[in-house]
């Protein structure tokens, strides 16, 4: 009997499922691919290996051996959304390093789009005015702390470099300065090992950037305390979780107008009708857009992470990408 | 007798003022800060050093010797706008170098925002909506053309180096390859000596980038022709002049949806409200800000250029910076 596979990921194009239709075949697969699991749910709650972002059937499938989402963030296969798997022994691997692309994309544009104004021009050009006066500044001579250091970070940091800021500082746990991209690390603290010495970069910080998972150590890291501790003027961009930020401080201190931020991440996705923040000054909103599968280059990476673990997982290898759900990470 | 300085630049700073201060006194030279020529005109149009942008002192003044625009460009000095000085040989020095920094960081955010379809998501925000599904682009792998290689094309080139697009090719008029930062250099001719080869890139190009000034050699050099060459999709941002490119020409491109633009320039400017432009779809357009004096380090380095002009121009010493007005650069 072949062993199954199921393949639930949006955007692939008919190249890539040559290239999962190659790699099933070459490994004895049986392959179907859907578009949700309901689609053929007696083949999906069946299978032993399923590529999707779909932890209900973590929770529910005891064929499952391996699950490999396409996205990085894995929270919604951890506790609170996702207590036990069905079958405590199967593999969890995510799609970390096919976002670092877009999501430094993404954050170089919202960063240079709230320094130079940009969503106050796009209303003077709706209404057909020739105002130009808006003062703006510049990621040249800017300080910037990015909080998280893993693929995203360093994609962003290697882009940032080139705009001449004043200074890259990166903050993890590890101390490591990665690819040495950074001009100094400041390390987090872990619950039980203190807190590290990261929060004395705030005061100067003029561009913070987060791209944290949503992990336990990481809930309301930047909390009000922290937020206070940055400068008139700063930025706070967020690509990672929602959680990483007590989002009701930086609410406040955005209506206050003391700081500025673009959140692409919240506490409650989607963002509530009635939340403040829809409406609050200095907050340049995205719908969870930045490290989306609406890119090309993102989707193929994403492939080549799943064949190459396919044929090491067949072979009976150690998978890459392998998320502990201890750790949740 | 002292001899007569005027100043008419915006956005001083105390610190600029100060600077200017510093150098008029250790040059023995008579200091005026105006808003305009009008506010006192029995200076402006007596001085011998001008530092503005008010192309009618040139016009009129004969004792004018020298005026320093604080602009990059130049046009307004030159025919058609201003066909000769009162005093024919007065010189005249520009603010080139000053506008790289800011023009890349507004070129990137331009092209960013149109790749990842901003203009969309700033409505789906708007809105309240929670709509992400929009297929985007990257500068990653992208192939990168750069109409102009003076200081804007080459700060502009040395951030998108950074984003890994698949080449960036320089066009210019010498043939040379400033700082080796492009991957290869097309010529554009002149009027006597052919074209230049820079149009067989044109078909390659999926973002063309455009820092030219408005000289006679550059007008509508890309014309309805040279617009038809770029594949579909290729994305056309003008930060130089606009009577670089044929207006009417892009814009029908730009109604049929074959080709994106930003524009920070036009053929006239303010656009006149009757412009279809204004209502083009895949037109993202701003009011002449992507140089504009709203940025300090613009200040700073206009200042500089200046009071280190002013020192060499006491001495007898030759200017930088100086335009030759038959050539208009």
């Amino acid at each position: 009997m072949e062993r199954k596979l199921a393949v639930i990921v949006p955007n692939l194009t008919e190249g890539h499922k040559d290239q999962i239709k190659a790699a099933a075949e070459r490994n004895g697969c049986e392959l179907c691919f859907l578009q949700t699991p309901e689609e053929d749910s007696a083949y999906t709650y069946n299978c032993e290996i399923v590529f999707g972002h779909w932890p209900e059937i973590a929770k529910t499938s005891k064929t499952l051996r391996w699950i490999a989402t396409p996205y990085a963030g894995v929270d919604q296969f951890l506790p609170p959304h996702t207590t036990e798997f069905a079958n405590p022994e199967a593999l969890l691997t995510n799609s970390s390093g096919a976002y670092g692309v877009t999501i430094a994309e993404h954050t170089v544009m919202v960063l240079l789009s709230i320094l130079r104004r940009d969503p106050e021009y796009r209303k003077v050009i709706a209404n057909k005015e020739w105002k130009r006066g808006l003062s703006i500044r510049s990621i040249y001579g800017s300080r910037i702390t990015l909080l998280g250091t893993g693929d995203i970070g360093q994609e962003t940091a290697k882009r940032l470099r080139a705009f001449e800021p004043k200074s890259i500082i990166g903050v993890n746990r590890s101390g490591n300065n990665p690819g040495n991209l950074f001009d100094s690390i400041k390390t987090a603290g872990t619950h039980g090992d203190g807190d590290g010495d990261w929060e004395s970069i705030l005061p100067e910080t003029d561009i913070l950037l987060i791209s944290l998972p949503g992990t336990k150590e990481a809930f309301h890291m930047l909390g009000k305390e922290q937020l206070a501790k940055l400068p008139d003027g700063a930025i706070v961009i967020n690509v990672g979780r929602g959680s990483v930020i007590d989002q009701q401080a930086l609410t406040e201190e955005l209506q206050r107008g003391r700081l500025s931020a673009g959140l692409d991440v919240f506490e409650q996705e989607p963002l509530p009708q009635e939340d403040p923040l829809w409406a609050a000054s200095n907050a340049f909103l995205t719908p969870h857009t930045a490290g989306n599968m609406t890119l090309t280059h993102t989707v193929d990476r994403i492939v080549e992470i799943f064949t190459e673990n396919l044929d090491h997982y067949i072979k009976g290898e150690p998978l890459s990408h392998l998320v502990d759900r201890r750790k949740g990470y």
